[in-house]
């Protein structure tokens, strides 16, 4: 070895076992012809690499919405917001992925915080993404040289590509939460990234109540003649509560009289859809909105992929493989793939639940499985 | 020749022209072959059967709703509705297809009228369907036990095979059209039909303000999780003109502050889709609603395959080819094939114009062209 | 009436009749009124506009190939080939379509003859169309620029508005048959067409083995990475028996051994595919070959839709409706839309059968349906 | 923190830098919260996490198929094939990837050995996965029963959830290489993996010319009609050197002739493809073979997602970004995430490469990019 060689970076042992070759010197000797050529076997990886069925290297977690507040008030005091840091925006690290900031390995989950009069620089990047808000109101996410509201309950997406910028028009601070599929993005290597603008115009950084994608795209049923092809994302920027709402008010209601609109009894749910193709909102992101009447516990159910959901409004108790918290409004909490999930609305309301996940991956490549656990 | 032959209904008769053989002994012998085998040649049809583009044998025509309303009248007090007849409609038959209730080759447009208290009994039939009303309210339809309130500017599809019925609840007799595919069926010979109850249950003769389809698929962006699968028709039944409306008067104030929201300048237009693929609202029927500023005259434009508009408001002076009109409310006008067509809004208003069309026939089978004369 | 208004084409009468209102003087007043305004009502129409299945206008019928080549040999000696007629080609006219060059309301099929030495000239049309061919050799097609040879057994098709001349470069005529979707095409006209070259360049008179379009798409499972677009039509420009015998074979032998492979018992078929999708040859045609073994009878199956069959080699008994014929090689029959058919191979070796069919049509609009019949 | 408290995996540091926040006191204390909460701002990730094109993880590195081989039979004469390692696979482990058996972030690449005699036991596994022969032949690899012959350049695909087993009918040891989205699968965390047989029955342990799949999908431009729908991965179980070599030299040939066939002037190049769709093979691999004409150097290219190369014939000169090797028959070489990759043919003859990919799952997932760089 000279020292132009790095030291291979396999190491392999022979060790007795039940499904290993005899650990002989002639074994040990071809291990290091493995190492010195770069080779592992499969017969030492198999049993963590090709497992019966998904075994998340995730843990299931909860992060708790005050705690988070907290520290991005403590944040939007000390750290500034501008170019190269880009975003006051704070990513919940899964607690078994090594300290990364990933939320699941697959997904990003972040609190944004930006407080009066301050702006987040343009840019643009292949990364998919989007806000929800859970409380507060005053920023406008500026899409492409339009003003989006962000208001509690709002789901704002964020395609991949965009520019886009935020700015604080109001006069106190607002937090909200970015998901992102940047784990995915920075495992599988097919990220760009551009910086815009150090300043909207003065035209951008406006208040409108609907944005303009809205004013095209938010009507039921229709789409406008001038843009009748089918687009990979969403170009509707906001979905906004008052519809998300009533969307679920109207399936329990639905299932009061007898028909079948629930996913399960008690059990509401909708789907943010791209309105170009029916499908969901982002390549990579499905985004729902769940209410669970007061009482009710969902059905036992696991899914390949993994999710973050984050309590919109109401109080439960969530069960996740071995993990059962209680949760409140605003706590984010993690499903790993194929865990096991349900939860029960333990107060005097309905529970609502956010959530966002991979599923349109696997779907995309025809792997998706789900299961109800009975 | 025996009894049994029947004579052939092959003619040919050799005569001198450009494109011709001679007209010879021999020729009409060759001739007589033909019809007696069944064959007819290209050399004599090829004119008519594969012109340079699309000529239509359907004429550019108007049929004046004041008229037909007066005659649905006259129908209401003489024709009763029942099994059998099954429907109280009234076609309009193309003026130069033959006497056929055909408007165009292949769509079928009709005024429908419905009694106080009547009821036009259940049925389900392969043809693709739909009602849009210009005026009046009282009339609700019942597709498989879904009762769905027509108003005013209201487009209601109904897709093939799916039980409907219709009742008149209030006092005062309704008329609307139905649009279908009929004639296109008709002439592909793939059309089936089944009746149903005779009078449908007591408990779906109700009023409902909205339908339990607009309840589960009427919210912009959204979609069940309880269905995800996506549909080859519409399961959304109604489509209202507050929405519709909304949709048009935005594309025109976004044009007013710069924006492409339009078809052409002073010219909005929506499409009324499939919530579940984005796409058209029936596999052969597309349906818009058009409106047109006051003074503006839309672009002249030719397309592949025919359209019946139906002025909802306003008045227009329409030109397809040849023909020019004066139309107002409620008139009903047909654009052939490959016709080019144009329209100028003429009174103090907008026009609204409804239109349906075949499109989505020729465009699922990639044969669909169209262009804008200059 | 003036002069000016040409008499309505509508004729109404009113009769008795189960279904039909009372045939009273306000009636009869009330149909003058249709007439006047050109309106048809759906209630003296309906039992055959909106039958419970189709009912095809189009009879099952037989046409001989002896006697059509005798009448293509006389053709071949007294018309010419030129433009203007375009084709020597000599279409089967369905016995109750009314003497129209149509085998069925879909399809047209016809004998083209080309005697040595000529060349038809090059045009291109929107219509698809395919040649098969049942007996001789010497005619190349000519498709933008690339010559194809056609030879026994070979499936040649010509996806719309694709260039194409054809030459016979033979010492003797030869004979084959077209199939377009033509009567399809001026049923919803949405036809184009233009002239091209009276005589293609030398350079492309030629007599290849093997078009450019065989040697680039013609190998099993693979693509050129240079061409990795979804076509609507196939590139493939000749599908030669050697490959289509050879796939019925093994599912025969596959059959023999146990495996699923056929579509009946000894009934063994092919499908005639674009590579570039999977889907069939033609956005509007399918087409396919059979073979039934020896005395054996296939399933009865209807089916949306028409299809044109060809005997290509054997001999059979063909039902089709109430009508069986016995046939032998060359011979054309039409099964009409929803008409049951069932064949048996009556000869002492396997019956091939060439078919053709609209099938695609209705799979695009999502009507297809079919049945067997027990 | 309590002894039931697993210290926190985050590690922030608070350091001077140009996009990062003043290190003072309160930041520390800020990052120590962070940490305890386990959180993860973006301002001190965001370089490494969204960079401005994709940085592989990976290195370009070359793997010699002599010492592949070598270390290949002595593991053939003391590792057992059984049950538990299931496969005497040897994978590239990629130099900057921590040791792992991956090629590539996404793809695994192993060398497989199969001794006179052996049977590699049955099982199924959601993973996706090929063989390719670079040399040598006697082994048959046995999907859901069909036994599948290995040859010199044969391409072996095998979609997920298959049965297989592959069994050594010959007196000669066998290699091939595997290719598999194990990585992908695993850190997506989306597999799942069963055990069959330990053997299979003695009726499938056959040595047959053609699989039963071949003689059924194996036939160009045709399919059985008794499978009609389209697949997500192919049905085809072998795709054999003799038609890709074919199509190759068509390319280059007809590229002699004026016509464009080739990728680029000299480089002919296939991609395997699933006749039910004309897509790629399977949902997340794309393998194709290139033919580089002797002398001709390939336009350097960069693609989002990697690829793993083999040499099949001849030999060349590869670079990747900053390295270049020379490189002849079996050497394996990576070619990571918009790394810039060229060849040129260097020997006397064409030199063919074998390449495999995950493209697909950018495809798919709307996110692919490819660019020429000048």
């Amino acid at each position: 070895m000279t020292v132009d060689t790095p030291p291979s970076p396999v190491r392999l042992k022979a060790v007795a076992g039940p499904r290993q070759p005899e650990p002989t010197p002639e074994l040990e000797q071809l291990y290091r012809g493995f190492e010195r050529e770069l080779l592992v076997p499969l017969w030492t990886e198999i049993g963590d690499l090709m497992p019966m069925s998904p075994k998340s290297k995730a843990a299931a977690h909860v992060w708790r919405w005050e705690r988070l507040k907290e520290l991005a008030v403590q944040a939007g005091r000390i750290v500034p917001v501008g170019r190269g840091g880009e975003r006051r925006a704070i990513a919940l690290a899964n607690p078994t992925l090594g300290g990364k900031p990933y939320a699941t390995p697959t997904l990003w989950a972040a609190i944004q915080y930006l407080m009066p009069g301050e702006e987040a620089p343009e840019h643009r990047h292949s990364q998919h993404a989007f806000r929800f808000v859970v409380e507060g109101e005053g920023v406008w996410t500026v899409v492409n040289g339009d003003a989006v509201r962000m208001s509690r309950g709002d789901f704002l997406p964020q395609a991949g590509w965009n520019w886009h910028a935020h700015h604080n028009l109001s006069t106190q601070p607002m937090a909200w939460i970015d998901g992102l599929d940047i784990p995915f993005s920075y495992y599988t290597e097919s990220q760009f990234f551009e910086v815009g603008r150090e300043r909207i115009d003065a035209g951008e950084r406006t208040n409108p109540e609907h944005s303009r994608s809205e004013r095209l795209w938010g009507h039921p049923g229709l789409r406008p003649v001038s843009q009748v092809e089918a687009l990979p994302s969403t170009p509707l920027l906001a979905y906004r509560w008052v519809d998300t709402d009533r969307a679920l008010t109207e399936q329990l209601a639905l299932e009061d009289e007898g028909d079948a609109a629930t996913l399960s009894p008690g059990h509401a749910a909708v789907r943010f859809i791209n309105p170009t193709n029916g499908r969901d909102v982002l390549p990579t992101i499905r985004a729902e909105m769940h209410r669970i009447r007061a009482g009710v516990q969902t059905l036992t159910r696991r899914e390949v992929g993994s999710s973050v959901y984050q309590v919109f409004d109401g109080a439960g108790s969530v069960t996740v493989g071995e993990s059962t918290w209680a949760v409140n409004r605003g706590d984010l909490f993690v499903v790993p793939s194929w865990a096991p999930f349900t939860v029960q609305a333990t107060g005097a309301e309905s529970l609502d639940l956010f959530r966002f996940g991979d599923a349109p991956i696997f779907e995309a490549l025809h792997s998706h499985r789900a299961q109800i656990d009975r």
